[in-house]
């Protein structure tokens, strides 16, 4: 497959998770603008705002290409400078902070010389439910084994370590997979194998978040929880800001800032020196978001 | 005057800073944590919640030392890993969205080899009031002159470069000054002169706010500048957490994450693709968030 193929199956994932997305929803609808990058291709930013149960969701399809500035070819240890990214970036923020939030990406990119595909999928639970961490984790795992029979803790493991808030000593929420830079030379697999996996991780997003959508969206919270709820999306503006490759990635290479920025939460609260009380279940969400929890 | 010299000055201004700034708000008052670093010293982290005016001030105080990591030594440019730093950073959310936001840093760092000062103040207003910005680009006019005919011009250009949102082709808010590195040799005048300028500056905060305060906080204002402050505040996220090298440098050297993000404010928004009505005061706002604008 190349790029135009590899291009044109994110653009249908992008169809076909919007349309899974509204279903699930019930009332809410995606907003659609096209945007041409400077030099080659563009995206398609698409972003439902209100909806019955979610927030903000944020569901892109971007192909572009171009030449690198000098220090991100040096940054990614290339020996070119021309390139082509094309992927698909999910960011979801619900309104109830019994719902995650949930990210999404797969990503496939390319120069003269070289190509590798990347991606994940993570979550970041409010209140962490046992049981929906070990749905996610269980379904991810799947997904990784038909690929490779040690994908899944390879992955687990990097997704422990990169979404993790390290001024905090907190991870961003329970992880999930992250994996980058997949290619024939460093997997040992054909590039058609590594795509499949690309296209499974992509293809299970819809149906894992909208079960947590269906177990969650039900329950009654209070002023508490949605203060809590910000309190959490601060952190998430955090790591965004701060640690997260393709915001930096995006605004190197003069990407789009309002799409870039679509993983932004609607509303986020800062408090000096939060603590969660005692035996409550902002506690315990807090002791979970560590690295290294066997959730599978 | 010695680094300990130095030092105690700076405390003496947190100090007399606390002070009018809980006078100027008539009934919040600042909490102290002191804290020590890993390695040697520590610092006085001061935080005023919920006041009249003022819904999050921060006023900290630190200095210090140890080792720097290979990364920031090469970063900086140093020779020398041993190092010594101290200084007074203040940011304050007021209440009211017609009253602005301000920060303030005035610094000093010293390697056995060399020494510098840094430092500046910036003002955030949600609504640019023409005679408030002339009158704080005024004031620091005349702390800069009194230091070297050119240097306001020099800092304020500083100031426009470095509080800015490159992402949003947007500055933080109506600029300041901004200097770095001042020293002997770079500026061709006395250690002496130079820390009497910093002083200047620093001496300077509490009647410019002050004076601000008393000119806006009575000013009344609707939920839609509510609204308008929170997309600000978002803006000064994003600024703090991707530009900010005070941030950086904190987080780079194992600073204490709640005192450099004290200057998060309380509450912010993210709307996707904002737009401000046309001829609105937030429009006329967003027309002055530029660079090269002559206030004084």
């Amino acid at each position: 497959m190349n790029k135009h193929e590899i291009s044109t199956w994110f653009q249908n994932l992008q169809d076909s998770i919007c349309k899974a997305i509204e279903e699930a929803d019930g009332s809410g609808k995606f907003v659609e603008e096209t945007w041409t990058h400077t030099e080659e291709g563009g995206g398609r930013t698409r972003i439902l705002q209100n909806g019955n149960i979610l927030e903000k969701a944020g569901v892109n399809f971007s192909g572009v290409g171009g030449k690198l500035s000098e220090n991100i070819v040096k940054a990614l240890g290339l020996s070119e400078s021309e390139f082509f990214a094309t992927g698909v970036s999910i960011v979801i923020h619900p309104k109830s902070p019994m719902v995650p939030i949930i990210h999404m990406n797969v990503r496939y990119f390319e120069t003269p010389e070289e190509y590798w595909f990347g991606g994940g999928i993570d979550l970041t639970p409010h209140y962490v439910v046992d049981k929906d961490a070990k749905f996610f984790h269980q379904t991810l795992k799947k997904v990784c084994d038909s690929y490779d029979a040690e994908a899944y803790a390879k992955y687990k493991t990097w997704a422990d370590d990169y979404f993790f808030n390290k001024h905090r000593n907190e991870t961003r929420g329970i992880g999930g997979i992250f994996f980058d830079r997949l290619n024939e030379t460093r997997e040992g697999k054909s590039k058609e194998h590594i795509w499949n996996f690309v296209q499974e991780v992509g293809s299970s997003f819809a149906s894992i978040y909208t079960e947590l959508l269906s177990r969650n969206a039900q329950k009654s919270y209070n002023e508490g929880n949605k203060h809590w709820q910000n309190v959490r999306r601060g952190r998430y503006v955090e790591f965004n800001l701060v640690y997260d490759k393709g915001t930096k990635f995006g605004f190197d290479t003069g990407g789009r800032t309002e799409s870039i920025l679509m993983s932004m939460p609607p509303l986020a609260e800062w408090v000096y020196q939060y603590k969660a009380e005692e035996g409550s279940e902002e506690e315990k969400t807090l002791l979970l978001l560590k690295k290294g929890i066997s959730w599978a």
